[in-house]
């Protein structure tokens, strides 16, 4: 079999590995497809080499075929299957209070530990769901990033009726987007990447394309008018970027919601004068619980959540590196998959 | 009658006045107490001159006795009231749903519009609130500021069990840890004032004292110490400094609330990593509704919130200006009262 290593230094090398064993509670699965996710391309800038290892195995955007599973498991050769990607210690206050997806001491599989971006795998049985066979092997490995956008939709209470504004149109941004009007929720994109505008607009999805130079000034404007000067209901943070965090304080209602998705490393500046004057709540927003993963599941598979159009392409597991150089590079590119086969 | 005028440049003046004459729907006041704010040094160092105009009349925590009400107001001549100090519109997405408060065109009396500094005063009867004789005059002076301790403490949804971390101990810091205190909660205070550290260990208050060398690691150890690791349930921003500000995120426990109160007039610098990874949710508190005001009367005339110890002395209405001077020297000092008589 084959393993995708990370060696540090934007490099990923494709190399023979032994076949891994199954322990106690394991499975032994056949990766099919593998996403390639912002946080991976974290990985490859070298952000997060406090946690990923040299010779360590990325991916956690799996989807696979059980190969060999143990007997009483519920699981058995030849099942669809997705990975929700945590290891949790179940003892600290997160655990202990039902929020284990974000543990004191979590472990993410593909991050901190080995993920999917190899062709055999081993994964307690207990994080594998399967997937019906109404959703495609492509879609499949797309439910990861739409149970981020499940989740993100759900802690922000979304409902019908309200005017809700995504900031940032990738992958999750345009997921959060679907979910949101899936709702019932009228939804308006801010993104700049004329690619993605176009498949947001693909999707019938409203987008506004900010002017750089305007400051910021043009979105307040725009969100201001959209909702006949109330402001947004909801207004989720998916761009990573600071001009968006500055300025997504002053686009929300009297007591909206904003929702921070994004990974921020570093403190950022944020406009908290409309936060008291409109009583506005913040919050953020990590990983999903299970529920989150069926709800995914299920909106995919039914066709209520489109998620087909936003694959960009497969590429082979020895191209991974260049499908990093190429996303990284912002062109025309949504959701890359790694196709093992 | 005398009233004291805003002139600007650090400015009052105490000069006489024409008698007021109430307007349809308005009382005549003899004010009797007014409190000194932070809003009002604000005003006092020229922050708020886009909204005070030269000449105006601030005070906006007042108690006062009706001279004279309308026919069937439900008010009569004697009668001890507090003014709620709110002018809205009516109209707006706020006014709409029910936060009014919060309106989008709000004007505070004391700060948009005249406000308490003066022996006379006219004001909406819909806008009194009568207190008991359990509430002596100098207490009853404190019920603007509790009302907003009282809103702060139940937006947080603070509840017993709960440990809370309150950044400040000013008026506001001090009733938000004791009603957060009566709520059942365990109360921690973080403030560097040494006679107001006195001040909150006479309430029986825990308090740290930050070292202003330590870059905020010791509060964050002191935190994670006095929850076993866990985190405060609920963080209160009430220092208005920017050290706090970057700094208290990281102290909340999973799923955790940071409740802003103070007022950051320009962007501050927020640590969103711990919001994203613990999922933290931040939330503004303005100002309070009717329903705040009567848990603060409440909980002052029981006694269950004693407010006697933050009175630390009572001016005449010549000696604003020096009061103010004394305030934000930061000296030893906790609530000024202006004694109309």
């Amino acid at each position: 079999m084959r393993a995708s290593y990370y060696h540090g230094n934007q490099t990923f090398r494709t190399a023979p590995a032994a076949m891994p064993t199954a322990q106690a509670g394991e499975a032994l699965l056949r990766v099919r497809r593998v996403g390639i996710c912002g946080t991976d391309l974290h990985i490859y800038q070298g952000h997060l080499d406090h946690r990923v290892p040299k010779g360590g195995i990325i991916g956690h955007e799996t989807f696979a075929e059980v190969a060999e599973a143990p007997a009483g498991s519920g699981f058995a050769a030849g099942d669809r299957v997705v990975v929700e990607p945590l290891r949790v210690c179940g003892q600290c206050r997160a655990c202990r209070m039902g929020a284990d997806y974000i543990c004191y001491q979590l472990k993410v599989l593909g991050v901190d530990v080995p993920g999917g971006m190899q062709e055999y795998w081993t994964v307690p049985t207990a994080r594998l769901i399967k997937v019906p066979d109404t959703l495609s092997d492509d879609h499949a490995a797309l439910m990861e990033p739409l149970a981020i956008a499940t989740h993100d939709v759900m802690r922000a209470q979304v409902k019908a009726g309200d005017a809700v504004a995504v900031f940032g149109g990738g992958p999750i941004g345009c997921l959060i987007a679907l979910v949101a009007r899936h709702r019932g929720a009228r939804v308006l994109v801010l993104e700049v990447n004329p690619f993605r505008i176009d498949l947001l607009k693909g999707f019938g999805l409203e987008v506004f394309r900010p002017d750089p130079g305007a400051a910021g000034r043009d979105v307040v404007r725009t969100v201001d008018d959209w909702t006949g000067g109330d402001g947004a209901d909801v207004a989720f943070e998916v761009t990573g970027n600071a001009a968006a965090v500055r300025l997504i304080t002053e686009v929300v209602r009297v007591w909206g919601a904003i929702s921070v998705v994004a990974i921020h490393a570093e403190p950022m500046l944020v406009n908290l004068y409309p936060m008291f004057a409109r009583e506005l709540t913040m919050h953020g927003s990590r990983l999903y619980a299970r529920s989150d993963w069926e709800e995914a599941i299920r909106l995919a598979s039914t066709g209520a959540v489109p998620v087909g159009p936003l694959v960009s392409r497969r590429i082979p597991l020895e191209d991974l590196q260049k499908g990093m150089e190429e996303a990284l590079a912002g062109g025309p590119v949504m959701k890359v998959l790694v196709d093992l086969g």
